[in-house]
């Protein structure tokens, strides 16, 4: 039974990149809704439904484990999609995130580049809080790197400029944060960007890496590992505009891609 | 009777801006439709079916004319709009725009910058060379230019470094455009960073205040036009996002708002 994997769009693309590598076996199915991305200026009505409908278009195609690679449905619906999966698991991107920041810097000051919608949830926040009461969190909105990513402005000068300037009232302020946590699927691109612009000794925390992590821990647990012979396939789909889903998403997987390779499905 | 100004979100403020600029005594309603941003990315038959919505809306506002203040929208859907407005009139972005940029020079070499949606349906380019034969049109996406207007960064050193990055391969084959049109409703903030980069005898085409100018003069010629002791009044909606509309928008509208002064609709 394969993986399912959503997301609004191409972003969590960069969490499949991470499970493809870190599980070669498994069978993956991604949905990228970019029908109606993006889910951050939604409603958490219309969050919970969107979810809810990919999730069950995942289910009708028999996945074994979900993962929300999304951090707006992760932050709104994960509790509801827990229920319909259930007793199947679900793994969102926010806790795997929270939880790798504390353990590499407890009682640490992390600071969580994220999308705006996600900051004003607060997910990231809740998550680290609860997990470790002595830590300090700041979250940025940084909206501009999610188009530099899909752009594929993802290092020189321009992106390194754009990040400089969201740090700029922290680095002003003499802030310098133990981790840095890439709080938006888009992120992981940009990390060479952010790396040339922070202090060495800050951790940076990829939650499309640690959330692949997670996955893998969670299945071996339940041993629902595919034999490791297995040649891992992947199938994508997406709600509209597949030409655009191959060239923004062939950079995300880093892989070539063609309109041909995505299904289009109706949610 | 009001003026309805529709867009798929905040960029048709800037239309909605110069016509309050060059039509001080009418009322205008503007919607923006926020819950279904962008449009750009949407398959024909959805915008065809939002923008047909948003329209019944203003039309349930007694509007005498419809301006459709989005690029993709006056694209798509301008034709369906008009039977539905019918005997009333609509005028889209991209006619004024393009009757600009011709008469400023006819038979000359025009530079569409765009969103990648309107550079796909080729909008301007058809609109041009149905008044112009002889004349010369290229597009170019710039998408992160949208970000940037949104995120308010609109001058200054970063501004300047993505455009000349999006105008790179035009200036490297001594590509001269005689005008460049703003062909995204976000744009004209972007005005001061783009003229910094650009040829000092290219024009300046800014389909906001074309359009503005076109409304004036089909409300002239029409003799709808209010009494000129009339003090225009505003009103916003949105189908989502109050705060953020309110403070994206107030930049685009050059005036304060709080998220009070937008009104929520469900289309």
């Amino acid at each position: 039974m394969p993986i399912g994997v959503f997301d609004s769009g191409v972003g969590g693309l960069t969490v499949l990149k991470a499970m493809r590598d870190l599980l070669p076996n498994e069978d993956l199915v991604y949905l990228g809704d970019t029908a109606r991305l993006p889910y951050g200026t939604k409603s958490p009505a219309s969050i919970n439904r969107y979810a809810s409908q990919a999730t069950l278009q995942l289910q009708q195609q028999g996945i074994k484990l979900l993962v929300v690679a999304c951090n707006t449905a992760s932050a709104v619906a994960i509790d509801a999609l827990r229920k319909q999966m259930h007793p199947l698991p679900v793994i969102g991107v926010v806790e795997p995130g929270a939880m790798a920041a504390v353990e590499s810097c407890p009682g640490g000051a992390h600071l969580v580049l994220a999308t705006e919608a996600t900051v004003q949830l607060g997910a990231y926040r809740n998550a680290i809080r609860e997990r470790d009461a002595a830590a300090e969190v700041r979250e940025l909105a940084c909206e501009l790197l999610v188009s530099l990513a899909e752009e594929g402005w993802t290092d020189g000068a321009i992106a390194e400029a754009i990040v400089r300037r969201y740090l700029e009232p922290l680095t002003e302020a003499s802030y310098v944060a133990d981790s840095i946590i890439l709080g938006c699927t888009h992120f992981p691109l940009l990390r060479s960007a952010i790396e040339a612009t922070v202090d060495a000794g800050t951790t940076i925390v990829d939650s499309a890496s640690t959330t692949a992590a997670f996955a893998r821990h969670m299945l071996d647990d339940d041993d629902l590992l595919n034999d490791q012979s297995a040649a891992g396939r992947l199938r994508l789909l997406a709600t509209d505009g597949a030409t655009r889903f191959a060239r923004v998403g062939g950079r995300f997987l880093d892989e070539n891609l063609v309109a041909a390779d995505i299904e289009l499905v109706d949610l």
